[in-house]
């Protein structure tokens, strides 16, 4: 009873500048995955307890959020504060610093939620703005803002994309029958979350083994009309051998399909220029050893493609070989629940010989969509 | 803002039987799986408001909750009201009829949650009561007092135990090591809640094959010391081949072993008196096909033991067994936030060719126990 009371008091609780970075953090998660490479950023211009001007930075090459919310405020930008959801940027890129946007814009107050880990700024926009005499305040839901571009600091930091291992599972742990036939496992509101995930991340990666069992179009599609957006994320295929066929479907949709090969196998011109003609193509050439790829030196070439992040979608033979290098990141598991007598499991890896082998997640969290349930966390391993 | 006004408001409503009635399953529940083959009764005597008796049925052979709530309000019973979770009986069993008790007490209502589907029960105790004049109301908390007897309900329909199976798996699907090592998979909560589990049923399972890899001990026991209770499930053991070795950890445990096992495997005479001189055992023989106990030939042997569920605690092959004879009928998955290479499955069965084959949970449940999730739901197997 207590309880109930004190949360119902708390609804009338506020912290100003809480309630205006939350407008800006809301803004900038809008986007989704298009911002990649850069961070997704909003900005918020409020004068007098008034919102005069908003912003959200939507891709690369366009003006960062703090111009638009600038812009939209113009001349009532005199005086007021401006709430950015990552430090102001103060290096001359695609476009110039918006430190000096803000200087020339006449606002007073910065309040910024989480500092920029970027080399080029990394603390040098605050800095140039208090020198400036501008009032700074630094810090405010930083947590959320650091969680929001999780995936854009995960980046900066390890020059690898954040690997999410999203499978659909059934209770009795399996992904799929043991043919491989797996449409499907989940329910119709689970499969439509994953087409919402899929915006979320720039590139989606499957293995070869994947792509000849399921021809899957690895596309974020409407989940009533099954039709496929203008924008996609960057498909990513493992395929050591190159045995993906020119007839696969992913192809023939819109956007690219980057193909991580090795070099020996990109010799084959016929198969090279097969594949071609078929759909845009981005060749990615890893060595590694026994004729394979190794994902540990792909990954930083895919990070250096533009991608922050990528959805790993099986199957579970690269899975186990994206966990056993130690490069899944977070795991997202659509539970059904169902039960299967035999089938496929989330990873086919080495034989384990004891259970103090598993590797713990932290940071779970359960919620139920439709029937199923989604079970997150993120991967931690053994130092 | 107006869910929560709502529910604030519903703390204050309250409906007088079912306050009582609530009290009486709460005490009809506290003691476990003890009454089975009974079902767990509770009674509440009511006198102008006052609880002046309480009781509830305790063991095969005791009196019935009504008794000890009678004889505890005495006098105060007369023009008194009694809430019953199940319909009093009516027939000389090992005590004499709760109708002709209630009738000689004086009680002036009865309020009955649920009927009896025992046979010679089945509505004619609440006959009986009204035919003497008695106010009877049938149908208070009927919904939760039938899920509380959902084991003695499905035992007298079915003939058999409910059949609940308990796994522990990895978040990856894995109940063990390729190796079977699977200690420990989930946390000390989990384990803990595990040993309450088993005070819920009256009968524990595995197949030989669990005994032989891990040698459990199958008892309740405090969670701290390790101290094995005096009361303990019937351990039930399916041996078709008869390799329980003399030395299993369980023989010398308190409480009873049941084996099933194939009558031939019973004519070698020697294993037998090895087993029996290392615990108290109770041997069940059923023949099946290959040399196999049938399990569902097993299973109203057990029903007729006394059992009204069985916790099956693996290993997978026992467990697909239970699965393809469509015997189990709950399934309690407790999932430990860890992923394994490879391992070995809550199922091993037949292989399976589609997604399709799959068998569909309801009521599925999740709760958070220490860092591991439980999911339990009840199978439906296709018509």
């Amino acid at each position: 009873m207590q309880g109930r009371l004190l949360s119902f008091v708390g609804v009338f609780s506020l912290h100003v500048d809480e309630h205006f970075m939350r407008y800006a953090l809301a803004v900038a998660s809008l986007g989704g995955a298009q911002t990649s490479p850069n961070p997704r950023v909003g900005a918020v211009v409020v004068r007098d307890g008034e919102i005069v001007g908003q912003g959200a930075h939507l891709k690369p090459g366009d003006p960062h959020a703090e111009i638009y919310a600038l812009r939209m405020a113009g001349e009532k930008a005199q005086g007021a504060t401006i709430y950015v959801t990552l430090e102001p940027c103060n290096h001359h890129g695609r476009t110039p610093p918006c430190s000096e946007a803000i200087l020339a814009s006449g606002i007073k107050r910065v309040v910024v939620a989480v500092l920029d880990t970027d080399p080029r700024t990394a603390g040098g926009g605050v800095a140039r703005l208090r020198d400036h005499g501008i009032d700074v305040t630094v810090g405010v839901l930083e947590d959320e803002a650091r969680a929001l571009n999780r995936a854009f600091f995960h980046r900066l930091q390890s020059g690898r994309p954040l690997v999410v291992y999203k499978a659909a599972l059934t209770l009795s742990g399996h992904v799929a029958a043991n043919t491989g036939h797996s449409q499907y496992v989940t329910g119709p509101l689970a499969r439509a979350d994953v087409q919402r995930l899929r915006m979320e991340h720039p590139g989606i990666a499957v293995g070869i083994g994947t792509v000849l069992a399921d021809d899957p179009r690895l596309t974020v599609r409407n989940s009533d009309t099954e039709q496929a957006g203008d924008w996609q994320p960057l498909r990513v295929i493992f395929d050591s051998g190159l045995r993906l066929p020119a007839s696969a479907r992913m192809l023939a949709e819109p956007g690219q399909t980057v193909i991580v090969t090795t070099p020996s196998a990109l010799a084959d011109e016929r198969r090279v220029q097969e594949i071609e003609a078929a759909g845009q193509v981005v060749w990615l050439p890893v060595a590694g050893d026994k004729g394979r790829t190794s994902l540990t030196a792909a990954l930083p070439k895919l990070a250096a493609l533009g991608l922050n992040s990528i959805l790993l979608e099986g199957g579970p033979t690269l899975a186990a070989a994206f966990l056993q290098d130690r490069l899944i990141d977070d795991v997202c598991f659509y539970v059904a629940p169902k039960l299967l007598l035999n089938g496929l499991p989330p990873f086919l890896g080495a034989v384990t010989q004891s259970m103090a082998e598993a590797i713990a997640l932290h940071h779970v969290a359960v919620r139920q969509v439709g029937d199923d349930l989604c079970i997150t966390g993120r991967v931690k391993y053994a130092p």
